[in-house]
């Protein structure tokens, strides 16, 4: 190499080096101007989350980043570093903080089970029901046949035909093959679609109360979770405008789900547009779980039906068919959003077992026992509702669907957290507090996963500690 | 708020706007300088990435964060963000870039078949073997027994504990229950055991040829895999002081796979001894995918023998038992790890289905099968070396164990990428060419999954073809 040109690379690498620790020393700085904002804000009682003045900022340097021909998504992902540090170094918890894991109730009741205690599991997300005859039977001769290779991660065809089939009877919904994928659980399909849609430095909008997964998953992929709350008050639907004030200068998905849980929530499909409409005007991905939509007890309406410019449907045959233990979900969606999926799925975990595929086919044809599950879950809702009218210091929504009973006390200062652990203890009962799913301390999820006796036995205990 | 802290706060937010574009600003300049560089790279015929430059402006700009306070995660994240920026803009494709995929081979012979023609399938990474009839038994006994609901994330403790027991009278290792986790296939405990150790920046060095995974999983969690190469030549082991050379400042792991996918090496233990120091000289996590230990023809050492500081564990079910459509696989390490890898199952898919955990137990115990497994192998080996012996065009080493060979052609400029796409079309047979394990452009895989007339049908298609 010539001499000159040596020297030159030298000395542009040189540059290099300077510009670099000049970025560095530039964060410092601004670590110590958070540092005194921290400051000025805590002596006068300030938040110091600012979401307005974060996406003020953001929108100036996305502007200053696209003038200078720096890729956006590095500027997203460089503010979002910047601002997690400055939080840092403030002392506050970039993260979600504080929220307490429907998991530790979990864990508790399991100790307490092991050692001999007999517990009231009002706290399980899945139903007590079996499985299909014809599934256990199908797993069976399939394990007997030798499926149990490898099979394509996006599933095996014959069940994404079938799949295919089902959802063109059931939503009206012609899905091609290209557009299905089937997963370890509908979790992973949610996680998957949420990975799909946003990227580090990004956000995703969730209705809270909500399940912690959507927040958990958000989080994990480094995007941030914002949360817009509805209340027992509006029986639990969202405000559209809400919604869209919400929306932030890199907001890419807006989680829902109905039946909800915790809710039983069902939205009346105009409203569902409604939103779907705030989605394609922010052109947001609409990841739609629909999990629960076999316990519907008023029309639910689908993302299938039409009206989000972009979506991403998540199920499984956990519900429906009490499939839980089986580990099958699926996704339902455009082809560049299922390729993504099938990548995740191929790079992670492969396929789903091949024989639990085999047993999956024969579930979207038990139609009886999809009709039976229904039915018990609606008298449950109709025996729990009962029982929770007898006590006069709660309030709920009765469900329109789903598995679950969100009831709220009438009490201010009620700590779910605190009756959830002592109901627990003392009474030999396990509920869910409001905090898994949101800022609701005055709340608990009951759900309907057990018999009807065991749903009435455990809330007439809850009722004479409430009253 | 008082008129003048208010001033403040609005003038503290204005100084923030301004360091922050500042940087923006700072980050295009570096771009322009990365440009000139790769300009006068490119008029030399230099090559565009250099790992020592890289090396030596991350050591510079950690001490610089250092003195001032940054943390050294955000440094390391940040610093990876603009190389990969400069890379883009000098048009190099940050990620592994031009790598062949074996799945795209795959993808043709899953057509193939489907058009109705035969393929003798020398490609596939499983043994076709079928599993313990036992293990059939027993799911289906759990299925029955309505085993089929969500279970621990960490797998039953029953699961645990047989597994427990299983590694102490195999290894001679005492692993604690919280030291264990079962998973969805081999495949998500590698992937969990990477992004336990590995974060964004930071990097993990595999030997190639490898399982393309590792790469794949590696980059997936936003760092970078350095390949130290092996050759033939030196009998496929990896030098000890070549990989101490390539550990770089930002380095957090070694990823070993012995019995080795896809050369079917096995180190001395002397020198698996020698990896570990290395590793534990700069406090690497070691990675040992022990997947193919129950196909080892000359001792294996495992990393449950003890050497490593910090090490992971990944196995599975699929191999030994010939179950990788149960999709069953373990991890076992540190408490801490393990609690990470039960925090990512827990996140992405809850847990193994319940049944299969159960006949997972009775795997444990299938010991007939597992050495007809082996013994089956053995024979495989010996006769596909035998065929390859016959074809002069080629050279191999002969497998200590696992279930391939990954023979090299004489010819320096032998492109086994248009020799497998030409084996598959012309001949109807399928291996795997070297580029999906690296860069082997001489060599390609061939399993020993199929049985073994099939395996010497497809070996001498390849004489023919290669002589």
């Amino acid at each position: 190499m010539a001499e000159k040109k040596k020297k030159e690379l030298a000395r542009l690498r040189r540059e290099v080096t300077l510009k670099t620790t000049e970025i560095i020393r530039l964060i410092a700085e601004r670590n110590s101007l958070a540092e005194r904002i921290g400051g000025v804000k805590r002596s006068e009682g300030l938040p110091l989350d600012d979401e307005r003045v974060e996406d003020e900022l953001l929108r100036k340097v996305l502007r200053e980043g696209e003038r200078r021909g720096v890729e956006r998504q590095l500027v997203v992902k460089i503010l979002t570093s910047l601002i997690s540090e400055a939080k840092r170094v403030q002392g506050l918890d970039p993260g979600g903080g504080g929220r307490a894991s429907p998991m530790s109730i979990l864990t508790k009741v399991v100790k307490l089970q092991r050692d001999g205690k007999k517990v009231i599991r009002l706290d399980v997300g899945e139903p007590d029901f079996p499985p299909p005859a014809a599934v256990v039977e199908a797993c069976y001769e399939a394990l007997k046949g030798e499926k149990t290779h490898y099979t394509e991660s996006r599933g095996i065809p014959e069940l994404v035909e079938a799949l295919s089939a089902y959802l063109k009877s059931k939503n009206h919904f012609d899905a091609k093959s290209e557009q299905l994928v089937v997963t370890v659980g509908g979790r992973f399909a949610v996680y998957a679609a949420i990975a799909s849609a946003v990227k580090e430095g990004e956000s995703a909008m969730i209705i809270e109360p909500a399940w912690p997964a959507y927040r958990e998953q958000i989080e994990f992929v480094g995007g941030k979770a914002i949360s817009v709350q509805t209340s027992l008050e509006d029986g639990w639907g969202p405000s559209v405008e809400k919604i869209e004030e919400r929306v932030r200068p890199n907001t890419r998905a807006i989680v829902l789900n109905y039946p909800s849980n915790p809710t039983g929530k069902i939205l009346k499909p105009s409203l569902f547009r409604e939103i779907l409409e705030v989605a394609n005007d922010h052109d947001l991905t609409v990841i739609s779980d629909e999990v629960y939509d076999s316990y519907s007890f008023t029309p639910c309406p689908s993302i299938l039906e039409g009206g989000a410019d972009r979506f991403i449907l998540t199920s499984s045959f956990s519900k429906t068919w009490a499939m839980t233990g089986f580990r099958v979900g699926y996704a339902v969606c455009d082809r560049e959003s299922a390729e993504k999926i099938v990548r995740l799925a191929s790079l992670m975990y492969t396929s789903v077992p091949e024989f639990i595929q085999y047993g999956a086919i024969k579930a979207l044809e038990s139609d009886e026992e999809a009709t039976r599950n229904r039915e018990q879950m609606r008298e449950r809702i109709a025996v729990a509702s009962l029982e929770l009218d007898r006590i006069p210091g709660l309030e709920y929504y009765r469900p329109d669907g789903a598995m679950y009973v969100f009831p709220q006390s009438r009490e201010e200062s009620f700590d779910s957290s605190e009756f959830a652990e002592s109901l627990l203890n003392e009474d030999g009962v396990s509920v869910i507090p409001g905090a898994g799913f949101g800022r609701y301390p005055r709340c608990f999820r009951i759900s309907l996963g057990s018999p009807k006796e065991v749903i009435v036995e455990g809330i007439r205990r809850i009722g004479e500690k409430i009253t």
